[in-house]
Order: structure tokens, then C-alpha cells, then sequence
């Protein structure tokens, strides 16, 4: 893609308001624009990025049999005074009426909507276990809505719902859910704990969160440098630095951003929703449930917290919105933007992912912005490409190298 | 994937509040579920569908150089204010207060949000042109919703919108986009024409109607069947069966479901809302804007109503959920069962995509409710299989062949 063509609005400036790093930097790198309090549009470089995520996503969650299917945002009211959270929820729940004056909910969450679907559909004991998800944007008027993506009132969350016949069932597949969601994080290049928690107002017995480790976010954990083991400050106050209970590690204390969250919800919606099925003994019983949340467009802020400098972002290969930059030092030079082209094409056939800044603009910008954009690699055609060089270097390292055309994609290869 | 861990909630009747054959055909295999009046739930079977398209249209679009994007439902009224369509639009826009009581509307379009996103950015003739997309769920308050996921109120949609320093230039991308549709629409396996049109209530000076041609629909269409040629009725009054002005066809008749709609929107949006570039001499105009939609979820809805018989859904290849639907007939059968899972293996492995009816039912309920769903090709492990015979069956014709296993995978690549 040229960088003309695409929309990459970058910001001289740092913005005022925000706060942490990676809302700095998805600002002024042109990956987002806030267009009102708490809700974005997400940019091109940042909803390839977001889908990298989803595709991270899918894959895992097909290897443990979920399926995905798609819910409205409208839900009728009448859904959620079922549940009872219609008067519950407060004033996080986005509320609207139709041009009948019938009342809905821009749903924040979809326990009522899924468990309307599968009443009288998942009615025996031969029809369950079942898990569904979906990736879908969701509404939720936070009083003060902070830090970009990561407490906004538009959103896009994975949310995924099981159905079971027995809590050996829900176990097993909250079990899967929990491997799933280690898998995704590694994935997406997280450093992250899984961590006991409360299950909050969505109710029921057992929960855990996942949380990737940064300097901002809302609640300190305890973690060992060594093992999984993590917990709220709460729970295990430790000090920082003390040997880990392991003996193998150090106690460490960092602050956590929630991307995800798994949650044994038990019969609380079934039961108040009349979701029930036929046991092997005909007995009608409460369908049990289980539901799993991560927060995709958080997961973005997290990686970045955990991957910049004070130029700019420095993404992991799995999520970067390209994997290669090329710059164009001089867009007047036949010769480089011939090139440009070229590399474009060759690399693109071999699976890379590449931007090309063919844009009229002195190369001092053009470096400061790629810095700040962040890809992975960066390929500089100058004044050397008349003796057949192209500099190379990676985001994450300050060397630079100067390559022969003919040798860069093996050099590619090789190093990234 | 197996039948057993997914969700399709079947109808044995047809249901009342479906008129046309693919809403009913929709609800009946399991596709959608009602949530409320137009607003429907996308069960995993549509969702597939539905991702085929999303995924033609993203193809297409990338080829004519459009960057995606991602916007938010939400959008403060002051930006519908500052094009005067808050007024203007009437009940149809959904409109909300936020916790602190200010107006939002739910994004029937998204003219007022793109052009805030690149005023102040797309600044001068230098940066000009750029098309951006996205693909987005829309909300529209339809007095009466009806025929499924055709007058939905909560729907999906591509919406582009592309920026131009002069006619000619929006010419040209109005061209491709014109091409592209033809693309996408050809692609998606649909019967239909162009046809020029009313630019309504969004505004400009020059648009272009995609109809799909069905015996069901809003307009009546007047095309020949040996050319693009193609008119509302209103335009062209020519008689049914006559010949064609090019002498070559015969004038058809035909109701069409509008499925893309291309305008050229000119400068409404730019010149309100003061989206501004610079001229090679210095001078500020308004940006000339182009915008171009295409009804994503009634893709489908007009692809199924081409696409049918009295028993179901028959799927063209490019959109179909899955390619192949394997009908275990004795689930106690274990040389079914585990033929049902080599094939499962083998096929996907081969870039096919596979359902597999493992449900415990009679087979006279898995054939009716494998025609209603209508993968292309079904392949049935029945008693035959002893001899090492599957049986296989093609949905778009009545004939059913005995084929080896062994020879299985040989004649589905040349016959699918």
C-alpha cells in the first residue's frame, strides 16, 4: 500500500489528553481519531492491526470447537428485565427508545440476547455442550471514559458463551477457554498473569482475568517473575523483590490491564430466563453457563504499553499494522521510486505486508514518522541504491546495515 | 465442523411473518433469529455467508487502491447539526442521550463522520486523491421493517467515501468503483443490472443503482437480457418480451433488490461541515466527495432468492457456509463415524469446508434439513459404505452417484 493512497493523519504535537503512552501514540502515529468522549474511529494502520487480533482469536477459539455467529447491538428491554439487570446495570448501560417508544439496550454485553437464542432450541441433554462467540462492538456509557481504547464507550470485545448439562461439563470447557486465551496472549506478544478475581455484577461462582502487565492500568499485581502465579495486591501482599513462593523467582509488582476475562456463570441467566433442557431422566433443569470475554481493542493499547520507546510504537511482528516500511528518500528520484515498487511487489508475493512512504515530504519526517508508525522493518532507498544498497533496519534496534538489492529478501528471511 | 457443536436451530414450519422465499428459507435452516422487529441475530451458518462476501468486497476494493477503516456507531449530533441533516433526516435516524443528556445518533451513514475524520488532514491537492471503506453494522428506524435482513433496522453494510481536487479525478474513481461492484456482485454468483437513479436524500449529482433481479423486491426493473441495458420502469416503459434496443436480446421485467448504490456526492458534505483543500495556487475549495455503499447482509437475502427451490437454499460455491455436507446415517455406526471424520480431515486438509450431520436423528430429518440449508455438494455414509461406497449428491441437481472412498476427493475436484 502507498502511503498516499492510505490515511495515516499524524500529529506534530502530543496530544493533551492523553495520559499513557500507548493512547500518545496510537494519537499521534495516526492509528486512531477520537470523534467523541470515549468513542474512536480506529484508522487504517489500526484496525489491520485490531484484525490480527480477531484472526489470532478465531483460530484459537476453532481449536476448542466454539463457533461464531453475530448479535444485534439493539436488544429489546424486555430481554433485560428477564435477567433483572434492566434496573441493575445503571447508568453504564446505554439506553434508547425506537420510534415506537419501546425501549433498548446497546448492549454492553450479550448474556440475555445468547440465552433468548438457545432456550427451547438447546432442550435436551443430547444437544449440549455448546460454545458460541462473536467479535462485536459494544456500548457502555462510562462515567469517565479514559485512556483511548481502553475505557471507552465504543468498543470491540470478543464474547463467547458456553451451554452445559453438568459443571464437570462447564468445567472441562472453561478449562479450554483458559488455555485458549494463554494461547491468544502469547500470540499477540503479551506479557500477562492469569489472576483469581471477582466475577463482578455479571454474577456466578468462579472467574479469572487476564492481565497484561504494564506500568498504567487499574489494579496492582503480584506476580512472579518465575511462574504464572499472580494475584491482586489484595489478596497477596508480598513485597516487590522478595523471593517468589517457588523459590525460583522474584516477587514483582506491576500495574494490570484486564484483556480478558473467564467466568463459571452458573444459572443465573438460564434461571431467570427459563433457559432449561431435558435431563436423561426427563427432568427439566437449568441450562448451565459459562462466558468468556477479552477485549480486543484493548488487547491493541496492552501490546503497545508493553512495546514502545519514546519515538514511537515498536510492534511485535504478529500484530503490526505491515511488517515492512520503505521509505522513499527522494519521490523525484525515478530510480528509487522504481525500486519502491519493485520491493513492493517482491515482497508482497513473499508474504510480507509492506508500506511504502512515497509521499513528497523531507526524509527527517518521514524517519520521525516511521518511528512512530512502528513496523517492524524499515527500508531506506537513497543515495547508496546508485551502487545497488538499501539500508535495513528493525524498530526494536538501533543498527543499521546496507544490504544488496538482490540479497534483501534472503537477508528477510533470515532476520525476521 | 460438527452439526452437534454449532448452532442451527432448524424450524420444522414455515414460519408466518416470512413473505418471500429467502427470509423464510433464512429462518427456517437456522440461518438468523429474530431479537426484535428488524433486528436479527446472524446464527453461525449466516455469519459464514456473510464473512465469503465481506471477504469479496475487501478483495475487490484493495485492488482499486480503497484503504479500510473502522467508524463508530455513534455520532454526536453536533456533526449531523453542522450538515443539517439532524433536522432533515426524520424518524428513521436513531437517536439517543448519553448519561450527561447529549444527543447521539446510531450511524444510519457515515458522511458527517468521515468528513470531520479528513478536514484539517486532506488539506491540500498533494494529498488527493484517497477512498476509504469500511464495514460497518448500521442502524435505520424503518416504520416498517420487513422481509428479514432486507429492511432490517439494524443491518450490514460497506459504506466508502472517496476525497477528489476535481471532477475528472472523481470520475475516474467513481469508474473503478462502478467496475469493482461488477466484480463483487459477479463474484457473489448474482443475476443483476445497473441501473442509473435517484440520488434521494443523501445528495449530489450523478449515482448508479446495483439491483439484484428477482420476482420479489421495491422497484421494477426494464432490462434486456443480452446487455447491461437496464431502467426503472418509471424511466423505460417498454413492453415486456419485446426486443431489445440493441437487437440482439428480448426487454425483461423484473423487481430488483437494490444491493449497491455508487453517487457522486460532490461538495453537500464538504462545503457544510468546511472540509477544505489547498489548489495548486494556494486557493481553498471544497473537497469534491464521492460515496458508495453496498448492502452486505442483503447480498445474501438476494443471492438466496436467485437461489432456491421448494425445499431450500441451493448456494452458489463463492458464498456457500460450507462446501460439503457429510450425513452420517446411523450415528451407532462406527465405520460412519469414522469415515465421517477422515473425511472431515481429508477434505479440509484439501481447502474444502466440511459440516458433518453427526446428530443422533432419523435420516429423513437430516436430507430435508441438509436441502434447506443447501451446501453444494452432500456426501451420505450410509449402508453402502460396507462395499466402501459413499453416496454423493450435488444440491443443484437431482442425481445421485456411488463413488469409492478411495475415488472421493478425485471427483469432487472435477466436479466442484
Amino acid at each position: 500500500m502507498k502511503q498516499s493512497m492510505t490515511f495515516i493523519p499524524t500529529l506534530r504535537e502530543d496530544p493533551k489528553e492523553a495520559e499513557i503512552s500507548s493512547h500518545k501514540f496510537m494519537l499521534r502515529a495516526g492509528y486512531i481519531k477520537q470523534v467523541a468522549a470515549g468513542v474512536y474511529a480506529y484508522l487504517p494502520l489500526a484496525l489491520r492491526s485490531l484484525k490480527k487480533v480477531e484472526t489470532i482469536i478465531r483460530e484459537e477459539l476453532d481449536k476448542i470447537g466454539c463457533a461464531e455467529l453475530l448479535m444485534p447491538a439493539l436488544q429489546p428491554a424486555e430481554l433485560w428485565q428477564e435477567s433483572g439487570r434492566w434496573n441493575q446495570y445503571g447508568d453504564t448501560l446505554m439506553r434508547m427508545k425506537d420510534r415506537h417508544d419501546r425501549d433498548f439496550a446497546l448492549g454492553p454485553t450479550h448474556e440475555e440476547v445468547i440465552t433468548y437464542l438457545v432456550r427451547d432450541v438447546l432442550n435436551s441433554y443430547k444437544k449440549l455442550p455448546v460454545s458460541l462467540y462473536q467479535i462485536q462492538t459494544k456500548f457502555r456509557d462510562e462515567l469517565r471514559p479514559r485512556f483511548g481504547l481502553m475505557r471507552g464507550r465504543e468498543f470491540v470485545m470478543k464474547d463467547a458463551y458456553s451451554f452445559h448439562d453438568s459443571y464437570e461439563s462447564l468445567n472441562k470447557t472453561y478449562n479450554d477457554f483458559y488455555q485458549a486465551y494463554t494461547n491468544i496472549f502469547t500470540r499477540c506478544g503479551l506479557h500477562f498473569r492469569a489472576v483469581q478475581a471477582d466475577s463482578g455484577n455479571i454474577g456466578g461462582s468462579e472467574s479469572c482475568e487476564f492481565m497484561a502487565l504494564t506500568e498504567v492500568g487499574e489494579d496492582t499485581i503480584v506476580y512472579s517473575d518465575s511462574s504464572d502465579f499472580a494475584a491482586n495486591i489484595e489478596v497477596y501482599n508480598l513485597p516487590e523483590g522478595a523471593p517468589s513462593p517457588d523459590g525460583k523467582g522474584t516477587i514483582r509488582h506491576a500495574k494490570g490491564i484486564e484483556v480478558g476475562h473467564i467466568f463459571k456463570l452458573g444459572t443465573k441467566y438460564s434461571s431467570a430466563m427459563k433457559a432449561q433442557f431435558k435431563d436423561e431422566n426427563n427432568n427439566l433443569k437449568d441450562i448451565i453457563m459459562g462466558c468468556y470475554g477479552i477485549g480486543v481493542s484493548r488487547v491493541l493499547m496492552a501490546v503497545i504499553e508493553q512495546n514502545h520507546d519514546d519515538n514511537g510504537i515498536i510492534w511485535p511482528k504478529a500484530l503490526a499494522p505491515y511488517d515492512v516500511h520503505v521509505i522513499i528518500i527522494d519521490t523525484k528520484n525515478e530510480k528509487q521510486v522504481q525500486t519502491a515498487n519493485y520491493l513492493e511487489d517482491l515482497l508482497t508475493k513473499n508474504n510480507y505486508e509492506v508500506l511504502v512512504d512515497d509521499r513528497n515530504e523531507r526524509p527527517g519526517v518521514k524517519f520521525v514518522e516511521s518511528d512512530l508508525i512502528g513496523l517492524p522493518v524499515r527500508i531506506t532507498l537513497g543515495r547508496s541504491l546508485e551502487q545497488g544498497l538499501v539500508e535495513v533496519k528493525f524498530r526494536n534496534s538501533q543498527d543499521k546495515v546496507e544490504i544488496k538489492l538482490e540479497d534483501l529478501l534472503t537477508y528477510l528471511k533470515n532476520n525476521y
